[in-house]
């Protein structure tokens, strides 16, 4: 690194690079491709720019960062930020010139491009029977003669109407009861948690009440915001998990638990910042959008600008009175503060297995004060609540077939079997499916090229980006704005690279099969690569490239998951898989033939595979919606046998070959058709 | 009041009165009987003399106190302070100045005179069957065989070995699980409460643990720390409620938080505060005492000072495992941020009448982290948990005896019956008899008189102080150091001042029968008072005297109490009783005789009395040490009849009458030969 040029890495995106001393943040990530809100243009009055610079030494990037790396603090920057703030090393990024290497965090809104998830979560079957129902009564006003008190009175009517008997109350809801009997004139909404426990009261009736489902990952976090009452899901909402930064996979946070005294805490603080965050998007969604005028006096003022024919439902934190949170085992540790070290070592007893119902108060969790956060449960140290919410929305051990279910996510999760036995494991692919560790990968948010196709004859590269319906084919390629590529794209890339004889079969730029100056030497690296998508059609001003670098990372993704299907099949002495399900946050964009083509899982008559979405966010929804998923939940958690695939005989060997993109039809014969055969018979 | 003085009011002492301007607060403390600490002797080098200013207008006692009212902050206080302390109002006293009116609120540690309260509590039978209990397992190691969580390792132990199934963890508890398993070798030892959860673990073996029971009372509160184990009280500590300076009855506090925003959360926060310095105490009892020497070096350091021959627990305040806390109904609301509003209107119905488990976390007591707190439940408006404690305590529900029990505290509270049927009620005897709102009042602390004797003869004052054995008439003056009067003496001094013909049966100054220069105009008010103690004998150099208006506190508070017992006795058709028991904070110092001779309950047979001490904080303990009470008390909560006497007819001319010192030997035969038969027939 010249002494002229520092190293700046923002994250959540991870995106990275040198650039020249002097210039300021925001500069600094428009060069870096990431984009960061600044509506004045830089002349330190919005205030909206805010960024958090982290201290410390990030091995995973090698670099120092120190606040001490900015120019200095500036005046303007004062009426901002809170002395607390500033503490926590926030600055505006259009005022803090870089001097040094630095990490900057970009918060949530502070980012001008926002996530986007697919909303339509998938409609599954599930009967409405959720841990939080309410209730409405009415009782009779205290007398001289009967001066029961308020508490009593309610629970009787309860008891009278619906059975409910032996209740207690929340201390938050109790001190709420008094006020509400008198201000609703003795009639009132009672929220009552596995009937067991009153968590809320309201005055007079009210129907509607609602829940989240939140599913943790390594790298994403999404929340489903439900109608307890309609089952409807209201909003998804999702972040990158802010744990990142100390880590891509489970074992390096666990590492840096083992290494950073208080760390722990500090990666738990940092996940249920996140998942407050994550509750403000959910609730902020059902108000309408406002937007700043300028009054009659000239003044700047807020106002709401409703969509037109639609109702909100202006939901607050308090309105969310039940939460269910899955996640891998390292996750559900850290999040919960438990501590992960004994996970990440032989023979991986996880703290507790069984499902917890923990008051979200005392997480951290700012939703209603008496709610509980329902935790789903864990089957091993490598084999979450994560799987556990898979398989209680897919439930295998109610089939004859054989099913095998891949949960792609930083970890991969393989569950296999049918209601005779069912067996789970656990293969470290890495995040680079999901977008991290990629050159240009980056989040499922605007501009995110989504699908990519390449013509095997010209090795013209077509391709779709979230926020524009219109494929580039079909558009100027000043309109395509594209600024990276997401999960599902990845899944793609590999097989189209393969199937258009770009890459051989094991995996290295085919130099002698090229057929355009799309596949180039990097003009600095000397490194080969491949074009995507050309500066003058993307926002970030430069050529969006794979590299071979970034081919390797996918491959070893997918020949862990590969590797792992096989010895889990050769386990249970399965030849033959009735169905294939794919799982994970993108889930519902895989495009099942480009799996098989990359060689995801075992050969599979392609009607036999399903993509089947984020279903341990489902599993989660599953839990949040009905009590008895819960019991169930805890029954398989126990009763799925987990194989430690990394001790079995030949792993290292099947993981090496399974790096090969299949291509041998005797071993794959449903590639037949779905791959030039030139190019299967190389 | 001039304006070269101004009235300074120390909390929770109560004294009060004006002094001249311009003299510190320890100078000002000193004038008015407070003893504040100063070991460096104001040299502003210790920090000892800490103290609070309250902001604000006191109603009760008219001023308008104003942390403005002091000299200014001065650079020597920096260095004892936070500066959220400084926000509070802290200051030292030996650099404030008065420049007015202030109300100074000393904290305990400032004080140099420490309450003393008989830490013999009463040796009443109580069958061991405490709601936390302790399990030492030991459990195999995981292995790749067997490679459970934790916390399903060490159930299967407990199921195992002692039953407990179903078992559930607090978050705390499940956090110190898997260092406690590897520290402890996989031996631990499980605090389990109810059977239900576990709440603490630790490595190793450990037999005793800890509860603490508090009984809440408007103007005093009480903690017993017991052994969980073999019931012992290993000590009694205690201090004002915090709250006095918000009125010194429960209607007063209701009226606060009505009147003012935030009141209740003031009052809550204020007793929490004061409960954590209670628990600070007991915990701090179990340690040798500290002094301070100089090092060899010359450097002063603090050394442990053990006593000899004593062992000590050596506790923290994580080895508090269970909390039950009693106090009347007012005060619980307060507690707990209930409304309060309602339990002061009629027909005063409390807003929860069922004990309550809360997480001592969410109160924001600092014990151990999953401890619970069980709170008494409460009868009705004006009869609570305290009354409850008082029965568990006493069972007169199991007893064919008629029983009159009589709880003296700021409300009065009494319950008649027995097995067949028992009614309870409430009466507003003030907190005269508690030693407030007296002249020379004080807590039961070092310097307090606590028994007195007149003279019929000569009018002669014989009396003893709380912290030394020999009477007044055994000691040389100096060598009583007195400083008020404490409950126990107050009972006292009305029967002698009558058996001695100082006052009549109506409570005046008996001119006509005054026998020594005791009795005198007070020389500023005029008014007519009988001095207790010469200037000489006392440690604030003024005679402690009683004047005819703390006669008159003292008849108000008997005659509510005699006209509840009396009203009582004619509902349930009592013609005569089997048993008077009279409880409360001081009760087994109370002298049997002289509440016979004032008249606080209808004439009885002398052996028929009893004084069963703070019979309140009894049922505390009891349902501390046995689960099985805790259902008891919830039952005997429910089926007592409350009766609201103010509502009857009569009352006021009950009230009236009982204004008197009884003296008729037909309505109270057993007074024969008690008070000189001279007195009787006047």
């Amino acid at each position: 690194m010249s002494d002229n040029t520092a190293m700046v890495i923002f994250q959540p995106s991870g995106r990275r690079g040198e650039v020249p001393k002097g210039i300021n943040l925001i500069e600094a990530s428009r060069r870096l491709g990431v984009e960061i809100e600044s509506p004045c243009g830089e002349k330190k009055v919005c205030g909206k720019c805010k960024v958090r610079i982290e201290e410390g030494f990030f091995q995973k990037y090698g670099i120092e960062s120190s606040r001490s790396h900015l120019s200095p603090w500036q005046e303007e920057e004062e009426k901002f930020f809170t002395a607390k703030e500033r503490d926590q090393g926030y600055r505006l990024a259009c005022v803090a010139k870089v001097e040094g290497d630095v990490l900057v965090f970009v918060p949530e809104e502070a980012r001008a491009g926002k996530q986007v998830v697919s909303k339509a979560a998938r409609d599954i079957h599930i009967d409405l029977n959720p841990a939080v129902k309410t209730y409405y009564v009415e009782v009779e006003k205290p007398t001289f003669e009967d001066p029961t008190g308020d508490f009593e009175r309610v629970c009787r009517e309860l008891e009278r109407q619906f059975g409910l008997s032996g209740l207690r109350a929340d201390i938050h809801a109790l001190r709420a009861l008094p006020d509400a009997l008198r201000q609703g004139d003795w009639k009132i909404t009672v929220s009552v948690w596995m009937d067991q426990e009153i968590i809320r009261v309201k005055p007079g009736m009210h129907g509607a009440h609602y829940g989240l489902a939140i599913d943790v990952g390594t790298t994403t976090v999404a929340g489903y915001l439900c109608d307890l009452t309609s089952k409807e899901v209201i909003d998804t909402v999702s972040l990158m998990n802010p744990q990142c930064k100390y880590g891509e996979d489970v074992m390096a946070r666990i590492t840096y638990h083992m290494t950073t005294p208080g760390g722990l805490k500090q990666m738990s603080d940092d996940i249920i910042e996140g998942l407050n965050w994550l509750i403000d998007q959910a609730v902020a969604g059902t108000h309408p959008p406002k937007k700043k005028i300028k009054n009659d006096k000239g003044e700047e003022v807020e106002v709401e600008v409703p969509e037109e024919g639609r109702t909100y439902l202006r939901l607050s934190r308090d309105d969310i009175e039940d939460i269910t949170i899955g996640c891998n085992t390292a996750m559900h540790h850290i999040l919960l503060q438990l501590n992960p070290e004994y996970v990440g070592h032989a023979p991986f007893p996880p703290v507790v297995h069984h499902s917890l119902d923990i008051k979200a108060r005392d997480l951290g969790l700012k939703v209603n004060p008496s709610a509980y956060v329902f935790v789903l449960p864990n089957e091993a140290g490598f084999v979450g609540a994560d799987n556990v919410g898979v398989l209680i929305a897919e439930e295998p051990y109610k089939s004859d077939e054989i099913q095998l279910i891949i949960d792609i996510g930083t970890n991969g999760e393989l569950v296999l079997g049918n209601k005779h036995k069912l067996i789970s494991s656990s293969c470290a692919t890495g995040p680079a499916l999901e977008g991290a560790q990629i050159t240009f990968g980056m989040r499922a948010a605007p501009g995110a090229i989504e699908r990519i196709e390449i013509d095997p004859e010209t090795h013209e590269v077509d391709y779709k980006v979230i926020g524009r319906d219109a494929w580039r084919s079909y558009s100027k390629p000043e309109e395509m704005k594209a600024r990276g590529i997401c999960g599902s794209a990845i899944l793609d890339v590999l097989a189209e690279l393969y199937r258009a004889g770009v890459i051989t079969k094991s995996g290295v730029f085919n130099k002698k099969n090229q057929k355009s100056k799309r596949f180039r030497r990097n003009p600095e690296t000397r490194q080969p690569e491949f074009v995507l998508a050309w500066a003058e059609e993307t926002a970030i001003g430069k050529d969006i490239v794979i590299t071979q670098r970034d081919v390797r990372q996918i491959q070893l993704a997918k020949a862990a998951l590969y590797a792992g299907c096989k010895l889990m099949c050769r386990r249970m002495g399965v030849q033959q898989l009735d169905k294939v399900k794919i799982a994970g946050a993108f889930g519902t964009h895989v495009d099942r033939k480009k799996a098989l083509i990359m060689g995801l899982f075992p050969d599979c008559d392609l009607d036999k595979v399903e993509a089947v979405g984020n279903a341990a966010g489902d599993g989660c929804r599953v839990a949040l919606l009905n009590r008895e998923k819960r019991i169930e939940a805890n029954w398989v958690a126990r009763n799925v046998e987990y194989i430690e695939l990394t001790v079995e005989n030949d792993f290292q060997q099947e993981f090496m070959e399974a790096m090969q993109i299949p291509h041998m039809t005797d071993k794959f014969p449903h590639l037949k058709g779905l791959v030039p055969d030139e190019i299967l018979n190389q």
